[in-house]
């Protein structure tokens, strides 16, 4: 709701439709047109703006690069592919560099607020290295405009009221205005923690996603998948008609569903990659593997979570710059990089910066959208030509006769 | 208290000094010589006792050999060894090849009930593959005369109140009787149901251990390992000299304890290896690794679950009949396998059937026992000599100049 009154009062009469439709009272939905589109934005490294020199750029390039030259090709995502969401997959900032932690979250984000675009964001091991901790960091980030990010669940387990981590949320993507599905998810986002360090002495490098955090989301996940009957709706406007098809309902979360044969499908965004997107085979991947993995030196089970969870089709990850692939691991379930965004973060010289595309499509049409059919990725190149590459599939679920 | 009455009544004025003294009220404790002894029995596959023939034996041997042997092998260890503690790892019971459960459990248990030995079972994949289930089984061996067996703990997280599988409990085994740490616990175990066959279609093989079973397990070793002050316990008695020095209190969990500067040591059990079972180097392993892994195909991440509690030493499985090597992992923690003991159990021909023996032994002397010094184990084998091999530390914390 706040964030609804935040749409009015900035807008005012001048609101732009396009965006307070997808965005009313901080709901995502699909687009009149079937397709949801989230634009992947991985590792800006955002320091200084201006000030704050590029790394693994062209000679010639070096003298004029900057952070702006991230703010810039933000922009140009933002106006070549008019994403309904941008997800920043952590080091959004790199805060050892930064003289004021929240004028780089400011200055970071500010493509996306200026054009109303609603975003999400987790964090990486990069975001809070100076005075802002992470909570701190994951605190501004979801008060800031247009941001959908959220801290943490009120999640009960044991005598512990909450997970490892900040900024473990789902978000949920809802079917097209006026269509059956305008109260009920077809698409869940689940954003994902995976820390910054390993805490144990013994155990070097990166940290990894808790099992408490991985309960949480196979507990979310079965509650979303699974039908429910709000009592209290029910007892005011009795459906006999979806109780007698109760065996048949799935993903039943909202006021005016239509029964379903499938689940939502759902996706997963995260910084540190697992072991499993290194070890995954190379035959199915489409994409480059430049550099060895910074997944963690354990494998805390996070595959064997999301392929419990039977709804997720794929796992987007950042961390490592020089990789861009996105594989099949077991489930089918795809393990995809985006490769780095940042101009500000390592890269490699002549190998562009990039960033990947996703989206979604409904089966149906206007007169009756159904379940997600397919879900499609490729990445852009901040080259001369905005390349387009690596188109692929990550999930097809064809209706051919849609009724 | 029900096992006390169950010791008394049994046993009455015959009663076994030695047993009850370990199992007062089903309590294990450290001998009076500072030590505990486990004896590990891995696989036996009982089934109709006599009726049920071996599997690879000699030629020579086929014709007499039946699960009586079995039984004769776990008197064999319990006269020789004369464990604190027996545990079986799983697959206790063929049922697949048993015509009644029920009477192949109490076949399969019997000497050490007969022994009057305390003794606790975790599940395999092949326990329940009959008319009884997992839940009925290990309800079943709960029960048993001398088990120190428990079904779940009552865990609650989200809206459950219990975890995945059956047969997740923690054994305590607390000080000599009459030393300072008679009421705590110096050495704890945990075992843990690894599951039967994957549940998830597209994954093929074995179970693993659940994410809810590993946040239960952490946040339990956490618990033991705080202090911990009884409030109700402290206004009947108040001990501020234990208040004072509480920065020093670690595993605090009885009536009469004494400031320890370590957390009590602690060994898991459980039936399935994990991955990094069979990964393990070999370089560090001492034992002989003759068959492919039977773990899961996915990793749930419990090594890394392992090695976060920070208390666990070594972690035993069974399942792989032919691997019986103890190997270190990350840590360091070691992952050891027991060797297949069971003559109803695939096996080698001339490649004896064995069992693991493990050994705790506190520092100190009897005038003031102290917290655990070392952990060794070695194997017997079934042979003519009863030959024992591969003697080797898991663990050192060797207090030179005990108080």
């Amino acid at each position: 709701m706040e964030r609804f009154i935040s749409c009015i009062s900035v807008l005012g009469v001048l609101l732009a439709a396009s965006f307070c439709q997808h965005a009313e009272a901080g709901k995502l939905r699909f687009s009149s047109d079937g397709q949801f589109k989230i634009v992947q934005v991985a590792d800006m490294h955002y320091a200084d703006g201006a000030h704050t020199k590029c790394l693994d750029v062209l000679p010639e390039e070096m003298a004029t690069c900057s952070d702006l030259n991230t703010t810039a090709f933000q922009w140009r995502m933002i106006k070549q592919e008019h994403p309904d969401l941008v997800v920043f997959t952590g080091d959004n900032i790199f805060q050892r560099d930064s003289s004021n932690a929240t004028a780089s979250l400011i200055a970071a984000f500010a493509p996306v607020i200026e054009a109303r675009i609603p975003w999400a964001a987790v964090l990486g091991n990069h975001d809070q290295e100076g005075h802002m901790t992470r909570e701190e960091v994951m605190a501004f980030i979801v008060k800031m405009d247009y941001s959908m990010a959220q801290m943490n669940p009120n999640f009960l387990h044991g005598d512990r009221t909450t997970i490892d981590g900040y900024g473990n949320y789902i978000i949920e993507v809802e079917g097209p205005a006026g269509s059956m599905f305008e109260n009920k998810s077809l698409l869940n986002l689940y954003m994902v923690d995976s820390g910054d360090y390993s805490f144990i002495p013994q155990v070097s490098y990166y940290d990894w996603i808790k099992s408490n955090q991985q309960v949480w989301l196979q507990q979310a996940s079965a509650e979303i998948q699974v039908p429910q009957f709000p009592s209290a709706l029910l007892n005011l406007r009795p459906r006999p008609e979806l109780l007698d098809e109760s065996m048949h309902l799935k993903a039943y979360r909202g006021v005016k569903p239509r029964p379903q044969t499938k689940a939502a499908s759902a996706l997963a965004f995260h910084h540190i990659p697992i072991p499993e997107s290194f070890t995954t085979p190379n035959a199915s991947n489409l994409g480059e593997k430049n550099e060895a993995s910074g997944s963690p030196s354990l494998n805390s089970g996070f595959l064997t979570t999301l392929i419990t969870m039977g709804d997720v089709q794929a796992a987007f990850t950042g961390h490592d710059h020089l990789n861009d692939y996105c594989g099949a691991a077991d489930g089918p379930l795809f393990l995809c990089y985006s490769g780095g965004f940042g101009y500000h973060a390592y890269g490699k010289a002549g190998w562009p910066r990039r960033s990947r595309v996703i989206t979604a499509y409904l089966n149906g049409n206007a007169a009756s959208w159904d379940d997600v059919s397919h879900i499609q990725t490729y990445k852009r190149l901040d080259d001369d030509g905005f390349t387009k590459i690596d188109e692929q599939t990550l999930y097809t679920n064809y209706v051919l006769s849609p009724e």
